[in-house]
């Protein structure tokens, strides 16, 4: 059987030099790459109690909906600006270069649920942490983060991990 | 037990005077309605036979990759242009006001498969038809389209099925 990493395209110095850019659409066009994923995010926070997952804008939604149709949980957006209609909140965070902000729905985190966090990838872990955050201000408990590919050498796992959240990564790569 | 048409949030007058704005975040936010949405969805198609199912971002994404886990499938993503790392085919076509252009990656459809493409939501069909149109001109063929609501006011259904696929929406609300 193929493992996990197998299924992952690396894409050499792109967008540019020294990069290894980790592909996660061959993955996800693979069905035994796929299940295959969203079985070992699972497996990882399996005992861990959650309410609800959130799926960051857009990969994120493709790991997050399929971990939620299993599990029988809601699945809440955590979107880019402008694109959620009815009344938000919103956190904005640093990119390489400018910033970003994202939005949740001010009714969709229901008083005092746990919410498992939910990415394709955590680099800088800018993203997700904005996701706790945002988790924060709207009353619910951010117990986790779980993310298919994670980039050891950006140091996200800290940055979340500090904020008392624990991070699942069905794979991890050394450096950026 | 609930309806799935009572799961949806509708908001008056939204974006602008006389639209009956349909709020997906409702459905996806109650474990009950995300669950009976995927379920409808997968009820509509099961005759249908396909190797694929294509998600448009990002709303599609939700549904297709629930759905696409569910089956055992890959799921194929058409993406925003400039979203995809490798080699893509674009397809432009109109919206409202202007144009927008969607991508995928030229490899993603493998020779001769079927293609399910799934949205959230069926308003004038310029985005399914464009995925109908990608998906033929990467050798794949479009065997149907799943969506989890149709506004029929503005015939989108005629469009997708003028090309010679059949369109399965799970609620089909009167009006635009």
């Amino acid at each position: 059987m193929k493992k996990l990493e197998e299924y992952v395209r690396t894409i050499p110095d792109f967008p540019e030099p020294g990069i290894m850019f980790r592909d996660v659409t061959s993955v996800l066009q693979d069905a035994d790459g796929f299940a295959l994923a969203v079985d070992t995010m699972l497996d990882q926070v399996k005992d861990l109690e959650f309410d609800a997952i959130c799926g960051a804008e857009a990969r994120g939604f493709l790991f997050g909906a399929a971990m939620a149709y299993k599990l029988h949980k809601p699945i809440l957006l955590a979107r880019k600006k402008g694109k959620l209609p009815c009344e938000t909140v919103s956190q904005t965070y640093d990119l390489e270069y400018g910033q970003a902000t994202i939005e949740m729905h001010k009714d969709t985190v229901k008083p005092g649920w746990k919410v498992l966090l939910v990415d394709d990838l955590m680099a800088t872990g800018g993203t997700l942490e904005a996701m706790v955050k945002l988790t924060e201000k709207l009353g619910g408990k951010p117990v986790g983060v779980s993310v298919l590919m994670e980039l050891k050498g950006l140091k996200g796992r800290a940055k979340i991990e500090d904020m008392g959240c624990p991070v699942f990564a069905a794979i991890s790569y050394d450096g950026k």
